[in-house]
């Protein structure tokens, strides 16, 4: 399969900034906004659409910046609008004038092609609806800029009104729009009915045609290819697939079956390997966590776990993958899991460095505690530092705690207080055995496990410098029984790092800090364990 | 349109508690199937394949209690197995014989359809694999049992060797499966390519064919559809799209999009309307929070943000839906949010009952306050319950704290102690004011929050016997940045129930307790102000 190198005839068009900002949960500043612009194109999209300058001073800010804060290599930036208001010249539509003063090279115009959103939301006329597209295409064409034209609700138009539908669509071609856009606004389409819609528009009019759809029937990534079957060269996505209600069709699983299942290269060379990178980065942008399920990229879309599949994937992984995990920036995971049993634990084992296919009954004291661990809340398919002393333990003769360990708690102890005069304090002592030695330390953080943290870390560092180089780089918590109000059993993931190597540990008690202190001691106990300290408490 | 009542002649198939059960994170009990499985007849799926019994002790359980314990009104119990081993006759194979003991009217086979499988990981010759479907399906067909058989790996497996794969289901249609259900088990198809095999493998074989599709190119949902539209009468899926890997095709969406958009009845007269409910019930069941996002059921898909999208809302709901969401027993939302601005805060307010449409300058004041608190890490968009407080503050002239409370606290502390008797206690003391009164109360509990709401409520029952009805039903708590460790700012959503309704309120602070304190605050008050409490603290 050869893929031809990316050019203008097909475009990957993102507007994660504009449209993705829509979704519950997102509220995105300017630096945000550059940031992921900085990735998308690095990535390699040819169109990003930045927002709708003039409407809001987040997005005139983010247009005056982006040229001089960005080294665009790869996309055009994108200004959004609408067509002129009616009733007014398009040359003094201060809205319009908003998009010419962005400076983008690129305009998208959102224009009606549903008569009765024509008549009930716009409350003009068909005909004038029709003025104001091709004013202010041509407006902005005279300007020099290219022009884009999303036809909002065409779908729902085309089966309301055809006639009508298409007359928008001729009508911004002829007046100069180079991509005349199709969108499912609502979301509510199914891939056949696009795909034969697309075919008979792009036929009846002659204009290039693109596609937006909206994910409400779980069909948008397949309503985007179904149009790109009938002919349109033009896909708006989302990262993430990010966006009003339940989102827009997700850039990356588009781009990857353009690629991987069309055989159209849509990306410079190399970009559909960062993938992965790139969709858990701007995650992290726009502080919503990665969806573990995400196609191609998340942590689960290459993790086995059935007994049926580990066995078999010791054959052969690409039985049972559609992909190398490898060609979007993935891995294959073995996941540590009761259902799975021993073909599991072996894989696991082996990923980390054990051996044990000699020894079945070690693996099956293994899957035992493992068992026991996932009843009581615990969960290892996350935490692999914590199932690696798991096994520790077990190769050293089972039960917990049975391998060497570097220090053994006493006692501790938090407070955390809100005092009259609005002052908090947040405090922890630990009272702990290493080499011999009792300490007894007390620590001051921004909260109880900040607390915590700081104080076993200072008790430890009297003993053992080499935890200077650790830092906790993620904290997750998680209450495992959502009906059962404060009093359910919690767990928490807790991610630590050397500065080379990062590790996760998992603990599970009745409240948070209870939790928090056994994901404490397993990652300083791993990360001294990856230091190689000589083992005695 | 009138849908025609479900028969035999289209299958709705849940396979939930077999391969749904294999989700990253899912691990179910007897019980937890017993609860899925009454949820899913009374939804009115056809058939429940509810694991392989006899493969572990978990299933055969299961077999044994369903029929006993459960009343089936719309659905058939299915057994889920594979076809005899090699060379082993199917009589005195155990694993069929497994099969039968379970009591299962229905049986599903397992068969390789792809030549590469049957030599590499079944180990057999291509002729074999052959007997081996025809006896068992043969032998239980004479055991009275109806079989489905699904052709695993089949649409990979036609494109190796298309012969081979329609062999496989000449062979099993000819020894008496009713329905050979064509799997796509690596999930790499897209819907074009499902459509056009499924159609060919009809006319070829004369089978009456079903469909299974896993999720990983994010197509599940459109390949069943583009499946039915082949020619398929069976529809495999999961709940909320459970399953290994990415997951599989998610039967809410599948079957409503088969009622709604195909006008095809595949349910009981009513059960749509039952969607929403039966998803977050199952996600509760199997401990997965409800995604958000999801297609129809989610709390985001019927939730509008834009202020584009509101003010054409107050015109008319349909012009930004694709169907109603009662259809699906979901609601419409307004999003507070500043993106959204002065309509949604209107139409938020109108739906709490305040009617803010005359007051410009208010709403104006209200959107700051929001903006303000939204920076610091509030959000309103599930918290109803904080929202009305706000609300109300700026309604009494504005600034926090203006409308009249129920309480002050003066101070509070919470302390969490590990002992070296390995015994742990959670203690925490409020001093507060109500009433005129000072109170300082001390409780214990399970984890500082929850002796903080003990002895929050201790106090403020003195005062106000109300809040004796008041009950923490749901606390969820979310570290805002991921990437700062511990001391990152914290955020805790709560709800609250008085036994007739339930509201949610927010808390931020630099840490789980002082955001869980604002929290109990705000749901406290919400309760006080309910219940018709005369305020003054």
């Amino acid at each position: 399969m050869t893929l031809r190198t990316p050019d203008d005839s097909f475009h990957v068009f993102d507007t994660t900034l504009r449209d993705g900002a829509q979704r519950e949960g997102i509220n995105l500043t300017v630096a945000d906004k550059l940031t992921i612009a900085r990735h998308l194109d690095e990535y390699g999209v040819g169109f990003i659409e930045g927002g709708w300058p003039g409407a809001n001073p987040r997005d005139t800010e983010f247009f005056a910046r982006a040229p001089q804060e960005i080294d665009f290599g790869n996309a055009q930036l994108v200004a959004f609008g609408s067509t002129r208001r009616a009733g007014v010249p398009a040359q003094i539509d201060p809205q319009v004038t908003g998009l010419l003063d962005s400076g983008a090279p690129v305009v998208t115009l959102v224009a009606k092609a549903h008569d009765r959103h024509v008549e009930l939301a716009l409350r003009t006329t068909l005909e004038e609806n029709l003025s104001m597209i091709a004013d202010t295409v041509g407006h902005l064409r005279e300007k020099g800029r290219r022009v884009f034209v999303d036809c909002e609700h065409f779908f729902d138009g085309y089966q309301a009104n055809p006639d009508y539908a298409k007359q928008v669509v001729r009508t911004a071609h002829q007046a100069g729009a180079d991509v005349v856009v199709l969108c499912d606004t609502n979301g509510g389409m199914i891939p056949a009915r696009i795909q034969a819609v697309v075919r008979t528009v792009a036929a009846d009019t002659g204009a290039r045609l693109g596609i937006h759809a909206q994910d409400d029937t779980g069909c948008a990534v397949a309503n985007t290819l179904a149009a790109v079957d009938g002919g349109a060269t033009h896909v708006q996505c989302t990262a993430n697939g990010y966006g009003e209600r339940v989102g827009n069709a997700n850039l990356f699983p588009v781009v990857a079956a353009l690629e991987l299942k069309y055989g159209q290269r849509v990306l410079p060379e190399g970009a559909l390997a960062e993938t992965t990178r790139v969709s858990h980065a701007i995650a992290e942008v726009v502080n919503l966590t990665p969806s573990t399920h995400q196609p191609y990229v998340g942590t689960s879309a290459f993790a086995h776990k059935g007994g049926l599949h580990a066995s078999a994937i010791k054959v052969d992984p690409d039985l049972y993958q559609h992909i190398a995990p490898e060609l979007v920036g993935n891995t294959m995971r073995m996941l540590v899991s009761d259902m799975a049993g021993r073909a599991s634990v072996e894989l696991k084992g082996r990923e980390l460095g054990y051996d044990l296919g000699g020894d079945r009954e070690l693996v099956g004291r293994v899957v035992e505690r493992v068992k026991e661990q996932e009843l009581k809340g615990y969960t290892y398919e996350a935490a692999d530092a914590s199932f690696e002393l798991l096994l520790r333990d077990e190769v050293h003769g089972g039960a917990a705690g049975t391998a060497p360990r570097f220090f053994r708690a006493e006692s501790w102890r938090t407070i955390v207080e809100q005092r009259p005069d609005g002052e908090q304090v947040n405090e922890a002592t630990v009272k702990l055995w290493a080499k011999g030695e009792r300490i007894v330390v007390t620590g001051e953080g921004n909260g109880p496990v900040d607390a915590l943290d700081r104080a076993l870390r200072a008790g430890l560092e009297r003993i053992h410098p080499q935890l200077a180089r650790l830092n906790l780089v993620d904290y997750k918590v998680r209450i495992l029984e959502g009906t059962h109000g404060t009093s359910s059993t919690t767990r928490v993931l807790l991610s630590m790092s050397d500065g080379s190597a990062e590790w996760t540990t998992v603990g599970v008690g009745d409240n948070v800090i209870a939790a928090s202190w056994h994901a404490l001691d397993d990652g300083y106990t791993y990360g001294l364990l990856r230091a190689g300290v000589e083992a005695r408490d």
